[in-house]
């Protein structure tokens, strides 16, 4: 049952598990340094669609059906998915899922979904109300450019600020008891708007909503940076990850340098594949998180990580009428089951 | 701490209490047969903002304000809400809820948010992840006019199965203890599909996630239509109530009909205000459930009230490609504090 911890955090006693992950992705994330690291690469990215949307659907189903097999379990055994996307109206994620005949809550988060949902699977397996229970999400580069930004035969340039929309879905079984990494607590974040309004500068405007849930974190929990082996940000990028870092000095007196590192900046090699400040997208923190994250936590090569998945929830129209950007920014704290 | 009773259903035995909810709406709507219910009537809808985005923002926060300071709580006190629209990129909630400060949660299960938040909220502070949540939803006609179909200059025609968007609303308090109707039970829904591809006909394309789940709730509590006072559904509108009916009836061997009431034939004169087949939009349920139900819940007018919030979880972008409209229905029982 989740007990309060200081203001923010929820602790969760009984720990509940990962008891299986899957990341797939696309060429151009098959083609980068964690290729290696996830469960499939699909080299055609229309994923044998007639439409990116239709594509990006696919795209969720499949790590969904892959985490359901590494945790042994069909669909049928699942009590909820907690689940969103980029796209208008979630419809990746809504006929993603639609065959799959598990109760569904919808979420929408932004980049920070991954986060969102890992937290929520956590409370409601923590709580009873599911014995297991899957977070999962996506994006898709063509999909998210061809609705936030332009057609892809337009080619339009891309600022250096400016983040490459990763194709690529995460899916994670979260459950009462099993093996596997476990969730021990977690932190909901709050809107945050320091009036950034570049839509091309999406790390700066989601930057103060990390520092405000990790300033949080740190002290609802009375523990520091090095307690951690890694206070992993979902997809600031270069540039939104330099920010972070000062604003943390600078605001809240807290180093996190040594330990920090981001989905944004893991995902691509950044001086070879012109993904100019790094990796963005839902689908970029789901991957690296279901696969690389998961992988470690489970052999212990890494024994707490803070995940501080980021989003910023504009919108293309409220952007064009001129509002700044506001962030948010939600934790899960995942330890291996092998900590000592 | 939730059970789960039967295979869907989640009994929550501290029965988390509604300590207070409010509905704001637009003109036409305070001009129906509801007007008096509600908490605040904004004859010019476009609420003094720029934009009816603005606008639509401004209404969700206006309600949440009112239901705030009905619980006698200030937003400090929240520990998490729960809410949701129907915008691309849920810009009304994300905007509307910028400055309030509290840790959000996002939501997408189009007009079925006000029952997905109420059972999220009810699931947290059941399970002590949270004191006092909120639940939260809004939609405006203009905005979604604007968003789904034509500008309003054009004066588009509409079939006689369409729904008018409602402009409301509704947001409600829900927390581990004090006076109030309280939430017993809930049910999260499985997307339905049964090939409805008319854009202009949500009440058919809902009524199948309204009839499984309805089903499949009375079948875990092992309950009949009639230990109910009302079963009412969110904006299914005439033509869908009346195919839910029937699905009940034909698939189900239920009859619903003595008890059936839907918000979407509630909330306006279908004779007088030319509305077609009745209301629709989040607003919609999250306006009457926060006004009309909690009053007589409150009053013990209403004792046991099974609500079923209905979503269309489809796009523009979706219905272009020729893809059908899935549905998704989630169950809150409300229940009067005085009762037997």
């Amino acid at each position: 049952m989740p007990i309060r911890t200081g203001r923010y955090v929820l602790t969760l006693p009984s720990g509940p598990v990962i008891t299986g992950s899957a990341a797939v992705v696309g060429k151009k994330e098959g083609e980068g340094p964690l290729g290696q690291e996830f469960d499939h690469i699909f080299t055609d990215t229309t994923m044998g669609e007639s439409s990116w949307e239709k594509a990006e659907s696919a795209l969720v189903r499949e790590a969904i059906i892959r985490a359901l097999a590494k945790a042994s379990l069909s669909s049928a055994e699942i009590d909820v998915i907690f689940s969103g996307d980029l796209l208008n109206q979630c419809i990746a994620t809504t006929f993603g899922l639609r065959e799959l005949d598990i109760p569904f809550a919808g979420l929408y988060g932004a980049c920070s979904t991954m986060a969102l949902s890992l937290a929520m699977a956590a409370v409601f397996a923590d709580s009873g109300a599911a014995n297991n229970a899957i977070a999962s999400t996506s994006s898709h580069f063509a999909s998210a450019e061809k609705q936030f930004r332009y057609p892809l035969e337009y080619g339009g340039q891309r600022p250096p600020s400016a983040q490459w929309t990763a194709t690529a879905a995460g899916a994670a079984v979260v459950s009462k008891s099993g093996g596997g990494p476990r969730i021990e607590q977690v932190l909901f974040g709050r809107i945050q708007d320091l009036g950034i309004k570049d839509a091309n500068n999406m790390g700066a405007a989601m930057a103060p909503a990390a520092c405000a849930t990790i300033a949080d974190f740190l002290r609802d929990t009375n523990t520091k940076p090095t307690d951690y082996d890694m206070i992993l940000t979902g997809d600031l990028g270069a540039v939104g990850s330099k920010l972070l870092i000062e604003l943390m000095q600078k605001q809240e007196g807290i180093d996190i340098s040594p330990v920090h590192a981001d989905c944004g900046l893991m995902l691509y090699s950044l001086d070879e594949q012109d993904v100019n400040s790094g990796a963005s997208g839902c689908g970029c923190s789901g991957s690296v998180v279901c696969s690389y994250i998961m992988k470690r936590l489970t052999t212990g090569a890494l024994k707490r990580v803070l995940f501080v998945g980021t989003g910023a929830l504009m919108s293309p129209t409220s952007s064009r009428q001129g509002e700044s950007i506001p962030g948010v920014a939600h934790a899960v704290l995942l330890t291996s089951t092998g900590r000592e």
